[in-house]
């Protein structure tokens, strides 16, 4: 991280980083496919510890609680270093194929979660949607954070989480005036001939 | 797209594409930027489909709500060609670089999605959640869809907007054993020391 912040991600190549680290190129790709894998070597930890920390969350939780529970749990350690998650940002934000993993992280991050969310007994598409919508409560609490960090990281994640269920449920508020149905679901689309 | 299913995506060259469109490959490039944006056109066209679809959507509907009846009329042409659309995804399946690309477009359609969302006056974090969910909505629906084509799309967003709603609302069903506060949200986080 030093060295792409110091050159460029560009400027930097794999046998840069192997120097940098007292090893060879042969042991870089012993523990990277490539370059990019370098920069989302956090990632893959913090994955680690969101399924373990999943694995202890409180059985009577919902599922998109537990998950940003174990979310919290996991990023706990990062909040010590808004500095470093600030700069690492900037990084993946200058550069589209850092942005492409980004992305490929996230979606393997979801993945990952909804695994796990299924193995506590959730069914396989509220899991699903529920991982997805974890991801998205930490990925913007992150962002939130590394913008103003004197908040602290669980507040922000505990007030993205409060902020996505305000978003998605504020239709209900006017089901009443256009179709809400009687399974509380607004009917919004219109049926097919 | 018929080239790609005949030959594999990997087979088939710019050139290829541009013989069998009787054009030249720099008639291909000025309409793509690569090979993989061609399997990806008629995402683009679809999101200019959703962005007009919500300018005029009913201004009662909430963000959520609006999101999703965008996405449900603007593919509803999509709907006459399951198979197509099963094919599509299965070539998107089949390659790596196809499903980075994929992340990316439904990252470009969020973030437009959203953009639309603030200009009907949406709170930008609000939009982006909102938009955010749509999106999944959308493509969870496309997924059901493609392997289930006679209960039609429309059905299928619906229901797949029913259950996103009922997946992340089921806490609250249990927030009053569990730390429940007054406004109605759960509080799931230890707070930092």
């Amino acid at each position: 991280m030093t060295l792409f912040l110091e050159r460029g991600y560009d400027e930097v190549t794999v046998a840069d980083i192997a120097e940098r680290a007292g090893l060879t190129k042969r042991s870089f790709f012993n523990h990277f496919a490539d370059k990019r894998e370098a920069v989302f070597a956090s990632v893959d930890a913090l994955q680690e510890s969101v399924l373990a920390a999943l694995a202890e969350a409180d059985a009577d939780l919902g599922p998109l609680d537990a998950a940003v529970w174990a979310f919290a749990q996991a990023a706990a350690p990062v909040g010590d270093y808004p500095d470093l998650a600030r700069a690492r940002q900037a990084l993946i934000d200058s550069c589209l194929e850092l942005q492409e993993r980004d992305l490929m992280k996230r979606a393997s991050m979801a993945s990952a979660v909804a695994g796990a969310l299924e193995r506590r007994g959730v069914p396989r598409r509220s899991a699903a949607f529920a991982a997805q919508a974890a991801t998205t409560v930490f990925t913007t609490a992150l962002d939130d954070w590394v913008h103003e960090p004197e908040r602290g990281l669980a507040p922000s994640i505990q007030g993205a989480l409060d902020d996505l269920r305000t978003s998605l449920r504020s239709e209900d508020q006017g089901a009443h005036h256009h179709g809400g149905r009687a399974d509380g679901h607004a009917a919004v689309l219109v049926p097919e001939p």
